[in-house]
């Protein structure tokens, strides 16, 4: 059993010296100074993540947490709560766009079950019930305390057995009809915006079942009273299941320097909720992609993490996640193998040397 | 070798009858209708190319165009026209960014010389010499319109044999000392924007030097009076032969109906000048990603087409192109391996039956 205090106590800064040395590599490779934008980021901020000059992601994996939500029953979601543990077999007989996607990056696709509301039993499953999903925020906590900290604890546990096997990306997914609405209220929560501004469209509802869903998550706001200074108070009484498991596997991940692919709005909110428990956590994420729930674009805002894909998409699952990580491999590839203008008799500039590295970087900062 | 016309003849619009089969196909797969965003486009529109409902992208190549710019002589660039041939020599022993980047998306790296100003002997690289480097654009025409064909055809015949040995998917890439100053000269003239409006930096010059370098483009543009109603006459004249070159692959991609994905602000400007020449072409083209330069931004608004990334990338070499053919592959791989909601036994939305697809299209349009 994972203490949370002892895993966030766990969590370092960056390595700020295989930093520096990756970035120092990076000027002397054949190419001009820069110009590989935000693949030299990426590239570098790996490096201070794992501590390796050169880092690699070869070993990927994609977890995708699926629980149920008590506030379905407002009618908040397009699909019924049914679709939950039906999906999670679709996920299972690898036929769900995660699937597809984690083939195309080479990303294991790891399931767990935290809390859904039906019995599925697959040998594929892992299953880590905590309970048969939650309660219904809008009249109450969603969870207690102590349930939240045991999903949590099962994204930690997770986290650390795909460590045990091997693992230098993770990418988090989630399942989970109804938990655009616990995101939502999550996210007005902690930023302090009102639920309109961070309420979207999840799954496709018209625009009077979206006020309906704005009213909902404004209920849940009241009746439960969050405490913003209190992220775990905060993440009981108006997440999910899977959500709180995303919180615990993030920050084991980043407690263990493993890098971590954030997906969508549902596993942007955990990342919020990992971020208040523990600021340095911010260091290890990437932003995959932006969604097109408006609550996303606030939370990456908040973050201050600029996201690496911008397609237009509203699945969750893990789907922008996992895309992201094919332009994160690019990035280490470039960065292992690319020649150096030594190594390739390639001139530098005519106006600089090899020992005035970075000149451009000011003028084209991306 | 090739007559343009009948390769521009060849060019037939997208198959309608496959693009809706492989839309209604998007509308049966488990996910709510339009989430998968561009992914969704992205196949629907390869349907539309290739004619077949669940196409494939597994066989991928990046072929880079390289030579040399007369106009180097009036110091537009930060690097010495010798880089050209080095950095030919890099690609051909494995040592770029692209070659790098093609490893991890699985592409081959075909490499042609169609006009550098040096001898280069190496077995695997395509010598297709046209001319050793075009002349002096500030000076006079780069090209004599023979010259231009003539490295169009280069194009032409590289593309036919690179299908008549298998190809789904090909990237455009190119290497040249001084092309940012051909590619803004095209851009100009096709777009009628000015010089300074068209003009970035580079591989990364000084701001005296940009100003310079606008000024030798608006001399090229006065000294040839390129005539924007005849592609051909503007290519010729203030191209050159690695962009003539990429108009004629272009051009044979769309005849043979293969998807292209274009790079940066070079193969921008390649596709432009395909574009006039034949605008049917514009359907065959993906823009694999928005480069740095300011130019390049313009040639995507002029030609309709969406950037697939953002990363402040400003290399060329077919990179960003080569990093969106990743994306490129997952839209397939989503598209023909997803299980239907009637295969899955998923429950459809509680609203509406499967007989209302795309419902949600114009809601979320991204």
């Amino acid at each position: 059993m994972h203490e949370m205090q002892a895993v966030i106590d766990a969590i370092a800064p960056l390595d700020e010296v295989a930093q520096a040395q990756a970035l120092a590599r990076q000027e002397t490779l054949t190419k001009p100074a820069g110009s590989l934008g935000r693949l030299e980021e990426i590239a570098v901020r790996l490096a201070g993540i794992t501590g390796q000059v050169r880092p690699t992601v070869a070993r990927k994996a994609v977890v995708v947490l699926a629980s149920d939500h008590g506030v379905a029953v407002e009618g908040v979601s397009a699909y019924p709560a049914e679709v939950t543990p039906q999906m999670v077999q679709n996920f299972l007989r690898g036929g769900a766009a995660i699937n597809a996607l984690a083939r195309q990056v080479g990303a294991r696709v790891v399931i767990v079950d935290v809390g859904v509301a039906a019995t599925i039993d697959h040998p594929g499953l892992i299953k880590r019930k905590v309970a048969p999903g939650t309660a219904n925020m809008a009249e109450g906590p969603a969870m207690t305390r102590e349930q939240a900290v045991s999903a949590a604890q099962v994204g930690m546990a997770v986290l650390d057995e795909l460590v045990a096997q091997g693992l230098d990306l993770v990418a988090t997914g989630e399942m989970g009809i109804g938990n655009t609405t616990a995101a939502s209220a999550l996210t007005a929560a902690l930023t302090g915006r009102s639920a309109q501004e961070v309420t979207g469209y999840g799954t496709g509802i018209s625009a009077t079942q979206h006020q309906h869903k704005v009213q909902v998550i404004e209920r849940a706001l009241v009746h439960n009273a969050p405490d913003p200074a209190d992220p775990l108070d905060v993440l009981a009484k108006i997440g999910g299941l899977e959500i709180a498991g995303l919180v615990g596997l993030i920050l084991a991940a980043a407690a263990q320097r493993v890098p971590v692919v954030i997906d969508g709005f549902i596993t942007g909110a955990a990342a919020l909720v990992a971020v208040r428990l523990c600021p340095q956590v911010r260091d290890y994420l990437f932003a995959g992609h932006v969604s097109v729930e408006q609550g996303h674009r606030i939370i990456l805002e908040t973050l201050e993490l600029r996201p690496l894909l911008d397609l237009g998409l509203r699945l969750g699952e893990g789907t922008g996640a996992v895309l992201a990580m094919s332009l994160i491999e690019a990035a280490t590839r470039a960065h292992a193998e690319m020649a150096t203008f030594a190594e390739a008799a390639v001139s530098q500039r005519e106006d600089i040397g090899p020992d005035t590295p970075g000149d451009q970087r000011a003028t084209f900062a991306s």
